[in-house]
C-alpha cells in the first residue's frame, strides 16, 4: 500500500515561520518522521510540497494511483473551492491535517472548505498532526482494502 | 476566425467525476464535439485545460490573438477575482459555460465572479453547454466582426 | 412535440426598454424568431407573456400538457419562491433564459430562485438566449422522449 | 358561524406534487375533509384556491364577512409582505397552516412573514394540519363570539 | 396634461385599517381630494387601486399615455423588483408616496426597491402625502414639458 | 399506547408569567386537560417539566419507551442544538408545541432548531396548542402503528 | 407661528456641489424661496446651516421655542444617532427633507436614522423638497395647534 | 499519569443513533477501547458521559486533578460558551474529538466554540478519533511533564 | 429585606482563573464581602453558585421569595434565552454584574441576552461590581418597597 | 484628587426627555448629587456637558490633568470611534455610565464602542448610575494612586 | 502653489499616544517636517488640527482656496459620511494619509469611507506617510496645473 | 542593499488595460522608472511579474535574500490568504502598492488581506505608487539596517 503526503503553501518555510503556531521542525524533519511512521505501518510514502493551487490540484489528481492521501492544504483549506473539488473527485481515503489549531486563530481560518471533502481532520498538534494522520489514514485504508 | 476554449480546474477528470453533475463524457470527447461544431461554423479552435489560476490567466491573455473565448472556469468562477480581471481586459467576445447547473448546488457556487466580465453564461446542459456556447460565441463574433 | 414559451413581467415592453440590457427587438419579433426556430426543429410552440406572478404560475401549470418549457421569469427569477415551486412541480424539461447578463447587474439580480428548479440557464445573449434555449430544450426533450 | 378557507399558490396541484412534503391527497379531497370537519362543528365553510398574490389578498379582504379565516399561504408565507398586511387588517381570528414542516426545509422557508399576523400556526401534519386548523379556529371564534 | 394615480395592495381598506399608521380617510375620500388638487393645477387625473402585482405593473405600463405618475406601491415598495423594473421603463415623471412613515416602522419596510426608480418620495403625511405628491409631480411635468 | 409530554424551561411558572403570551392557566391545569384529552383517545400519558437542557435531553431519551412525544421546548427551541440532536435520535412521532405565537415575537425566537427534528409544530394557541398537539400525535401514532 | 429650518453638513456649498444630485440653486436661493413660502403661509422662519453634529443638535434643541422644524440633516441622516435622539426629544412637528433621492444612491444612504424620529420625509425634489416640506409642516402645525 | 475522558450530550445513545455519522459501536465499546489504549500507554483513565451543560462543566473542573482531558463536547462544541470558558480555565493538555466530520455537516456545526480552548482537535474518524485523541493527549502530557 | 446572589458557570474557580479578567479573589472572598455590604445595608443575603443553566433558572425562580436578585450569569449572559426568560418572569428588582469588562473582550460577549431583562448592569470592576451591585439593588428595593 | 465628569449629547435636556428611559431629574440635579458624592469621598469634581463630538474629545483630552474620568457618552457610545480613540489615549481610570439600560433598547444601542476603552460600565440605574460610577472611579483611583 | 494639511481627531496627542501605532514624534514635529518638505517642492503650506467633524468639514471647504489637500482624517476615515461628502465636493487633488497601517488593526478600521473621495491613500509609514503624501500631492498638482 | 519588486496578476497587460484605473504606462515603463528611482537611492533592484498565486509565493520566499520587498499583489490582495501568510513569514520590510484607488472601486476590493502583513500601503497614484513605495521601502530598510 502507498500513501501520498501533500504539503500546501508556505510549508517549505517550516522551522523558520511563526514557531508558536507551527513548531520548530523543518519540513524535511517532518517528512522524515512521516516516512518512519509509514515504514512502521508497512506502507510506502511520497511527500511533496507546492505553493501553487494548480500544482496542488495536479498532485491530488495523481494521488489516485496510491491508496490514501494525507494533505495539509495550508491556507488553501480556507479559500480554495477548486482544491476541495479535486479532493471530492478522489475515491481513496483522505485525511486533512494542520500543524496549528486553526479554530483558535483569526476568523478567516474558521471557514473550512477542503475539510468538507475528506474523511477526518486533525489540527493543532504540530508535527504530531501528521503522524496521527498517517495512523488514521492507514486505518481507513485497511478498512476499505 | 479563431476561437480559444479554456477548461478550468478538475475538468481533466471529466467522465470519472460525479457524473450526476458533470455527465459521462471525457474532456477529449467534449473537445472533439466542440471542434466539430466549430468546423460546422467554419471557425478554427484551440482547446486547453489548466488546473492553476496562473496558467489560466496566462491563457486568457493569449486568447487575445483569437476572435472569441469560450471558458469554463470551474470553481474559479466563484473565487477568482484575478481571473475575472483578466477577462475584463479582453476586447473580444467571451462566453462562460458550466456543465452543471451551479444555481442548484451549494451556496458558494451562487457567487458568480467571472460572469460579471463576460457577455453571456450557459449552465446546466452538460456537454451541450459547450456546443451552445460555441453557437453563441460565433454569433457575437460575427456581429462584432 | 410541443413547447411552451413564457415571458415574465415587463417583457411586453421589449424594444423600448433599456436597449443596452435588453436589445432592440420587440417581443413579437422574438416570438417570431422562436417560432421559426421551433419549426426548424419540427416542434410546435405557444408563446405567452404575463406581468403577474399568479397568471405566470397558472401558465407553468398548464405547460404540463406540452413536452418542454422555456421561461424568461424576468424579475420574478430573483424574488418569487412561489414560481420556483411551480417549476419544481413539473416533470418536463425546463430551460430558463434572460436577455441581459443578470450576473453583471445589481446585487438583487444575483439571487437566482427559479434557476434552482430548472435544467439549464442561458443569460446575456439578448434574443439569442431564447433561440439557444429552444435548441437546448429540444435536445433535452429528445433525450427524455 | 362561517369560515373561509384559502389555499395559496401551487396547492391546486396537490396529490401530484412532491408527495414526501405534501402528502397524496388532492385539494378536492382536503376540501371535502375540511367541509366535513366544519359540519361537525356546525359551521359553514367556503374554500378557494388562488395562485396569484392579488386574488389571495382580495379573498382575505372578503373573508371579513365571515367569522374566521384558515389560510395556507404556500410560498407567499415567506415572501409576501402585502399578504401579511392584508391579514393584519382583519379583526376575525386567523389560523395559518402548512402541509409540510417548513422549519425542516430550505432556509428561505424559515422566514415567516404572514405568521406574524395570525393567531396560531400549524405545520407539518399534511391534511391533518387543515383539520386541526379548523378545530383551532372554531375554538377561537367561540371565544371571541 | 394628465396624471395617473395608482394605489397598491390593501389601500382599498383605508379608513378601517390601522388608523395610527394610515389615517381615518377612505380611499374614495383621498381620490376626491387628489382630484380636487389636480383640478386646481388644471390637470386631469385617473385613480386606480390594485391588490395584485401584475395588474399594478399593467397599470404602470398604461400610464405612459399620461404625463405623470403618482404611485403608492404599498408593501410592494419593499418586495417587488418587477414593479421597480416597470417604473424604470417609464419616461414620464414619477412620484412615490406613502401614508405612513415607513422609516419608523419594522425593518422590512426600510428596504426601498421602487424608490430607486422614481424622482421623489414623500412619506408619513397621511392623505397629505398624496396632495404634496400631486404638487411635486405637476412641478416636474411642467419642467419636462 | 403511551405518550410522553415534556415541558421546557420556565413553564412551571405558567399562569403567573406574561399572560398576554402564555395565557392564564397553570401547568397543572394544562396537564389535567392534556390527560383528559389523552384519555379521550384511549392513550396513557406522563407529563414532566424541566428547566435544564440536560434533564430534558435525558427525558427525551427515555420517551423512547413510549409511542409518541409531545414537547414544548420553550426557549431551548431556539438555542439548543443538543436537544435537537436528541429529538433526531428518536424513532417515534414527535409534535412540538408553543403556547405563544413565536413568529410574532422577537427575532431570536424565529430561529427554530428543534422544529427541524419533529413531524409537526403547533404555535400560538395557548393551552389549545397542547390539546391539538395530542390529537396530531395520536393520529401519527396510529398511522405508524 | 414660527418655523426653524436647519441645513446640515456641506449644504453651504449648494450650487457648486454635484448639481446632478443637488440642483443648481445656492443655499441663499433656497432660503429665499423658503422664506417666501413661509410668508405665503403667514408664518415666520429662521434658517441656519451647520457642518457640525454638535451645533446641529444645539439648534434642534433651540427650535423648541418655535412651532415646527424643517431639517435637511444631510449625511448625518444616515450616521448620527445623537441627532436622531435630539429630534426624538422635540414635541413640535418635524419634517425631514433631502434634495437628492437618497434611495437611488449608494447603500450607506439607505439607512435612515433621523427619519425614525420625524413625522414625514420628502426626498429627491431638489429645492422643491424644501417648499413642499414647508407646506407639510404648516399643515401639521395647524393640526396640532 | 491519569486521563479524564468526557462524552457530551446524546453520546449515551451511540450505536443506535445515525450510524452513518457516528458509527456502530456503543459508548461502552468505545470506553473499553479507550481504556485499553490508555493501558497501552501506561496511563489510567476515567470515562464519564453527561447530557447536561452544567454537569459537563463540573466534570471539566474536576479533571484538573488528572494530567490530561479528552473531551467530545457533542453539540455543545457549537453552542456553549460556558463550556469553552471551563476548558480555558484548565492548565492541563486538552484534546477535543468528534466521531463525525462536523465540517461536512450542517452550517451550525461549523462554528467551533470549545475548539478555541483546546490544544488539538480530531474529527471524523468515528471511534478512532478517541484512540488517536488518547495518543495525542499522552504525547502532550509527556511533553509538559 | 432579603437579597439573593447568584453566580453562574465557572465562577467557582475564581481566584485561579485568568486573573487579568477576573481578579485574584476567590468566590468565598466575594461572598464574604457581599455579605458584609448587605449587612451594612441591613438586608440579609443568600449566595449560590451553579454551573448549569437549569439549576440557575431554578434558583432565579426561587429568588421570588426575596426582595431583590443580584446575578452574574457568566457566559450564559450571552447565550441563554431560557435564563433571560426566567429573569423576565420576576417582579422584583434585578441587577446583573460581570467581573470583567465584557465589552472589551471577544465579539461573542457583546451579545447581551439576559441584560434585556434586568434593571441595570455593572461590568468590569472585578469584585467591586458585586458591591456596587448590592448598593444599586438595595436602592431599587427601597424605591419599590 | 480630582474627577472630571463629562455628559454627552442631549443630556442637557434631562428631566424633559423620555422620562421612562432617563428619569425625572435635570442635569443640574445630577451634577449636584455627583458633587455631593465626590465631596463625601474627599475628591473635587468638575462637570461639563457637550452636544458635539469634537468638544467632547477636547474635554477628554483635558481630563488628563485630573485623576479620573466619569463619562456618559450618550449616543456617541454607539457611533464614535474617534471618542473611543480619545479614551484609549488616557492613562487615568475611566468609568462609563448610562442612565437607561441600553441593552434593553433598540439594536443600534447594543454596539458599545467607547466601552472597549474604559475600565467599567454601569447602565440602567438612572441618576444612581452616576453615583455608583463615582464610587467605582474613586476606588480605582485609590488603587492606582 | 499652496497646500492645506488637515489633521483629524486625537492627532494633537501624537507622541504620547500608543507609539506602537503612531510613532514618537509630536504633531509639531510632523508639521515642521511637512513644512520643510513643502519648501523643498517650492509650495507653501498651512497645517491645522481639529477634533470635531464640523470644524474639519469647514476646513475642507476652505482648502478650496489652495491647490491641494493632504488629510489624515483619523477615526473619521471610518465613520464620517459627511466628511467624505465634503471631500467629494472639492475639485483640487486630495491625498489621505494614516500614520498606522489601518488594515492591520481592528475590523472597524477596515471600512474606508473618506478614501472613496480621494486620489490616493498612504498608510502605515508613521511620519513618512505625511512626507510621501506631500510628494504625491505636489505631483498631482503639477499634473493638473 | 537590494530590493525585490513583485507585480501580481494581469499587470503584464499594463498600458492596454482599463487606463482610467491603471494609467497608460506599460509594465516595462514602470520597471524602468522603478529601477531609476532605486539607482537614485543607491540600491539595486530586481523586478518580476507573475500571474499565478504559487509563483508569486515562491518569489516572496526568495525575496528574503534581499533587504526589502515592494509588492503589487493585484487582485490577490483581496483573495489570497496564502500570499498573506507568505508575507507574514518575511523578516524584511514590505510595502504594498496599488495603481488604482482600490477603496473607490467595487466592494470585493475593500477586503485587504495581504495589507495586514505589510508595513505600509500606497494606493491610487498610478505609477507614482511604485516610486513612492520605493522611497518608503528604502526609508524602512535604512532604519532597520
Amino acid at each position: 500500500m502507498k500513501i501520498t503526503v501533500l504539503h500546501g503553501p508556505n510549508l517549505n518555510l517550516l522551522g523558520t515561520r511563526q514557531p508558536e503556531y507551527y513548531g520548530t521542525l523543518s519540513l524535511a524533519d517532518i517528512d522524515e518522521k512521516v516516512t518512519a511512521r509509514c515504514g512502521h505501518h508497512g506502507v510506502s510514502v511520497a511527500c511533496h510540497q507546492y505553493n501553487g493551487e494548480g500544482p496542488l490540484i495536479d498532485a491530488v489528481h495523481q494521488s489516485i494511483e496510491g491508496d490514501g492521501l494525507l494533505i495539509n492544504p495550508g491556507a488553501y483549506a480556507h479559500t480554495s473551492l477548486a482544491l476541495a473539488d479535486a479532493l471530492e473527485c478522489l475515491q481513496i481515503p483522505i485525511i486533512e491535517v494542520h500543524l496549528s489549531n486553526v479554530h483558535a486563530r483569526d476568523a478567516m481560518r474558521h471557514k473550512m472548505l477542503t475539510a468538507r471533502a475528506v474523511s477526518g481532520v486533525i489540527t493543532g498538534l504540530k508535527a504530531n498532526s501528521y503522524l496521527l494522520g498517517v495512523d488514521a489514514l492507514v486505518s481507513l485504508m485497511k478498512r476499505s482494502a
